[in-house]
């Protein structure tokens, strides 16, 4: 198919409409990039992209909005055949391939090999285990995967049925899959290309129950790749998203592995049978690994939502609709209601990306201080990173949904870029913890917290205690209106001085904590009925966090900086947008800490007031984030702005359109059932 | 690929579970469904049933899943061509298509030519145009679209670019896309299938530009369905859903039809150019398709949140997770933040369902109304068409969202019924006027009747003009007591009331809408700056209406009804629901309308005390909805409880495990991928 060449050209220009956009930048995209995303960051990315360029017929995505699921996953399995190749040759590390997939922007088969199964062995296994498991898996002469969830079973360990017996005449485990709802299930990796699995299974030794432990379970035959005896396993069909994904099904019939193979670092089973545990092993160390992955989802989603901000910034800049009789349309971007819905995203994707390298720094600090024995700052850190994991995955997943809807229709099509990139990053909001349930562990830290701070307990100091303390005023050393530094102030006055801003926002979140602490310890009501409570005392302790480790990270840079006004402005969406968000919460303040109806008011005039000045940097900010084309994917978020030469190009590829076998589809449609229907005792008609 | 099929049973078993929660009913769900669907509807649908059920081989939907794009046209246009059939055997009439496809629960590529096609002519064209154009698109001898949205332009009709040019020496108009970005874009039914298009166009006539109107150009050969000359067609591509449809983009090169195409009811171009309007058209009336349109949306997305509901329910009611030791695990349905994200969609689901009646209702009479030339109700249904679109196809689309969360993992899988289901239902928050927009129209008419009541001047009288009249106590007829019912009345006393939660839900709508007023009529506001305030007035006027309308369905009972008590639990959850949505709202209340913190604390834990009451109710409440399994197409939702067999029965159906087909496709990836990576320099290790 051929589409018109002479049209006439599109005055003003998509891509000329962009290029104004950047003239009004007052600041420098390329220092704020290196502010925003680091030197070392930028540069693996260049090489990233330099790999990916230099083999389009592997590594360009272009063509997977066409793909069914089979052939998604065959073109994963070619590119990481090629990046394994990489690998070998020496040409790139194991960061760079985090950073390949970054930009590829999709899954691969092999993901939760390096992702769970090497980790598990890795902080699970022996020496030896190690050197058998694996050193090989290292070097992908297998491959694994993390075989916990089962299909009637999730995040309750207690309720798996897998079980793992000991068959002492043999010096085996006997892995078994009792019932069908004891099948493993969504296992990553596992239904096309596992040759392991590590399973989780309720160890019997003797008799006794003795836990729940990981056992490397070979499930696949090295030689032809064939299901091992005993071993069912397939795939568990098509996803939302994930498509390319392998996630698997696996039920083992009694399948007997030797007893080598349970990990054992933190539990033995000697030869007779005898268990024993290391003692100097703190069980809280196992804790680590969730908190890690919580933290690099919390980490990774700002930069996740900076694909779907750098789309529908660039998009509503150039889409024009409706304005004034004779004038070009006017750019959506122009408009109240647009701005309203996408600039605090870009604020909040700022706020996250900032965020994400205070919290990081903790992170490894709190890992550094468990590898000397201390677990001081380990519960903190696990509250936040719970806390953090659904707040980041809640903003980004629905941010990308509000992006994708104010690109308007285009936003529907699979050419936005947003449509596959909103189902992929979906399970954030449900795995590692769903988001409704790691806000109890949160809100648990918060008023277990404060009630021992209320009640003179020592607690250990950090950012949350240190908010509680101040705010609850425990020392009785400040006066109210060094407390309350809002009181008196106009919402004006309030929004110019972000540390007043920060001061709200904690008082907030003391706010909420304290009602749900005098709940639960004064009326005794249970954790249970308090979940929904949960819920704004873990988001409102977390817009604290965002917003503190976000102003954190811009004090890094002096303040004569020409990168600070802006970021400043940023700094204020975010917390005037988490403050306005349901301000019921302000007026539920009490005592000295209350706002009035006006100052409430203000914040909500200065947050509309702040958008709009944000508004004309919006392009600059979104370049900035450096997302290239490659991992946009998008016909929308161009960087050039050919927008709509790009659709068309895209559309031309569509099979039903293409020349030759589209044509075929087309005829035989139309032979069968079209024309039919059509011709159907057709009576005719001349001026047809 | 075999399942085990020796495995022990499920104890208890899933649909043992669904079994018991049926006890519980206090109801009779048969009544149920006939009071909430009407006795037509539900013989309607077992007509269809009947249908879809005697030809599996067509009509079976079980397979979709594994679906390409094409394959899915392909299988839509094998059913169509069969229910066409049906059609001319007089087996079934147009009521009965649609029931069909709401069973089937997707679209058609003749869809269009139904829904938009053939009612404009039928609005638009004389008596001639109807035989010529109508008689055979009712025939399906020929199948059309409705071509008005391009590529670079939605809502603004004035932006449009396509012409329409009068050629007088050959009595012609000339059809032309000047632009790439004024090829007509996103229309259904056009991509593979339409043999006419009706596009709207600029029309000039000599030299004058003289309006935008339909005009009716044959695309594609009547003999073998080519494009004509001149015509570039095609799909425009993959997309977030609705891939059953070929919504395509056509570009027409100066195609000239004859004059007689334009569709002339409401303009007249005759053989000389002379360019008229019959003078007893008042032009209103095509304001009457938009409502209509929006009215169809509004009330049927109860209809298809009860789908989603349905699912989860069911599934949330047999899942099980956590709880006491050596007990089974916990039906997830028994934790309360389960309840508060479920419960409350089914109490709007029936709040929707209910509404529609009235609604429709109301419609009807305002269209009686317009025929007899009175139009005194049609900006007050405009207003509430507007508002109703935008707020059940918020709540449907992300009720859907919550529902297929609350099902956990298993929700992300395409078995849930919930994925395609969500991006099919997607686009109503977009088409018909974009949510975000229709929300200014609704605030328009209501800041305007409130000025105008204010002002004393003449507006018509209405449920919304009344709801003001009184709130705003203009005729000085009550005492505050009276008018605010509230004022004295705990928590408790309020919600037990439905008359005051409906005062309470107009009193809040009226403060909002008055506060815009004053911003607009005292401090000169414009509209544009009002658009974000515009959203919260829309919403609250919404859900009063979406009350209003249900308590009225309710009150078609007898007291006595044993229907009652639970409809008014649901009245109330959706109300309480609304109400503290977001308590600022509340708190803003100014006067003698103002509520304590405590009443509004009251309202809170009212709302969770009402959700914990129905849930016992729930499953035999989704029942009464009476969503057959044919339409939820979900292993978790199934009637019979069969949850986890279902799941596997489909997991074998995945392509990449059936036998033969998948076996070939795994030992390809092998040998191509797989094995060349794992065999690389392999070093073997015995223990593997």
């Amino acid at each position: 198919m051929k589409f018109p060449t002479n049209l006439k050209p599109m005055v003003p220009h998509t891509s000329d409409t962009l290029s104004l956009e950047r003239q009004k930048a007052n600041f420098s995209t390329s220092e704020m990039d290196v502010f925003m995303n680091g030197k070392e960051y930028i540069e693996r990315k260049q090489k990233a992209l330099n790999i990916l360029r230099a083999e389009p017929e592997i590594f360009d995505q272009r063509d997977i909005y066409f793909m069914s699921r089979t052939e998604k996953i065959e073109k994963s399995l070619k590119q990481e055949k090629r990046i394994i190749e990489l690998l070998r040759e020496r040409k790139i590390d194991s960061t760079d391939i985090s950073m390949l997939y970054s930009i590829l922007d999709w899954s691969s088969p092999f993901d939760l090999s390096r992702g769970m199964f090497m980790p598990t062995i890795e902080s699970q296994g022996t020496e030896e285990q190690k050197e058998v498991f694996l050193k090989p898996a290292l070097d992908y002469r297998i491959t694994g995967c993390y075989a916990q969830t089962e299909m009637g079973h999730g995040s309750n360990l207690r309720g798996l049925e897998t079980t793992a017996t000991f068959i002492e005449e043999t010096d085996e485990f006997e892995v078994n899959s009792p019932t069908l709802t004891s099948t493993k299930w969504w296992i990553g990796s596992l239904g096309i290309v596992s040759t392991h699995a590590c399973v989780m299974a309720q160890v019997h030794v003797k008799g006794k129950h003795i836990g729940m432990f990981p056992i490397i379970v070979p499930i696949r035959s090295l030689i032809d790749h064939k299901p091992l005896p005993g071993v069912t396993v397939g795939d568990i069909g098509p996803k939302m998203g994930f498509n390319t994904m392998d996630n698997g099904f696996l039920s083992l019939n009694k399948v007997r592995v030797p007893r080598f193979n349970m990990l054992q670092k933190y539990i033995t089973v000697s030869r007779d049978g005898t268990v024993s545990r290391p003692s100097n092993i703190n069980p809280r160390v196992t804790y680590g690994t969730m908190v890690l992955i919580r933290a690099s989802i919390a980490s990774n989603m700002g930069k996740q939502l900076a694909k779907a901000v750098t789309v529908a910034v660039r998009y509503t800049s150039v889409r024009r609709q409706f304005g004034e009789p004779g004038k070009p349309e006017t750019p959506v971007l122009d408009y109240a209601i647009v701005q309203y819905r996408v600039i605090p995203l870009l604020a909040k994707t700022y706020a996250m990306i900032g965020m994400s390298h205070e919290f990081f720094a903790q992170y490894e600090k709190t890992n550094a201080l468990i590898k000397q024995g201390d677990f001081s700052k380990l519960k903190e850190m696990h509250a936040v990173s719970c806390g953090l994991k659904r707040w980041t995955s809640e903003t980004a997943v629905y941010g990308i949904d509000t992006c994708r809807h104010v690109c308007g229709g285009h936003g529907y099509s699979m050419f936005s870029g947003l449509n596959e990139f909103f189902v992929n990053n979906y399970p954030n909001i449900i795995w590692e913890g769903d988001n409704y349930v790691l806000a109890k562990q949160t809100a648990m830290y918060l008023v277990k917290s404060a009630h021992a701070l209320r009640t003179g307990e020592s607690v250990e100091a950090n950012d949350t205690t240190e908010m509680i303390r101040k705010l609850m005023n425990l020392d009785n050393k400040l006066s109210p209106k060094q407390l309350f530094t809002w009181s008196g102030k106009s919402g004006k006055e309030i929004s110019n001085d972000n540390s007043v801003l920060l001061d709200l926002l904690g008082c907030r979140a003391v706010s909420v904590i304290h009602d749900l602490a005098v709940k639960i310890y004064r009326k005794g009501q249970s954790w249970e009925d308090s979940s929904i409570a949960s819920q704004l005392v873990a988001t409102t302790h977390s817009d604290y966090i965002v917003c503190l480790y976000f102003s954190r990270h811009i004090a890094k840079l002096p303040a004569s900086s020409p990168l600070v006004p802006v970021l400043d402005i940023l700094f204020k969406i975010s917390a005037l947008s988490f403050l306005t968000r349901n301000t019921g919460d302000l007026f539920s303040l009490r005592g000295e800490a209350s706002m009035t109806r006006e100052q409430i008011n203000g914040l909500e005039s200065e947050y509309i007031r702040y958008i709009k000045i944000a508004r004309d940097q919006a392009v600059p900010l979104v370049d900035a984030l450096g997302v290239p084309d490659e991992k946009l994917n998008s016909s929308l978020g161009k960087y050039d702005g050919n927008v709509y030469e790009d659709m068309m190009e895209r559309v031309l590829q569509e099979p039903l359109n293409r020349d030759g076998s589209g044509d075929a589809i087309r005829k035989h449609f139309y032979d069968k059932y079209i024309g039919p229907t059509l011709h159907h005792k057709s009576k005719g008609s001349s001026r047809l």
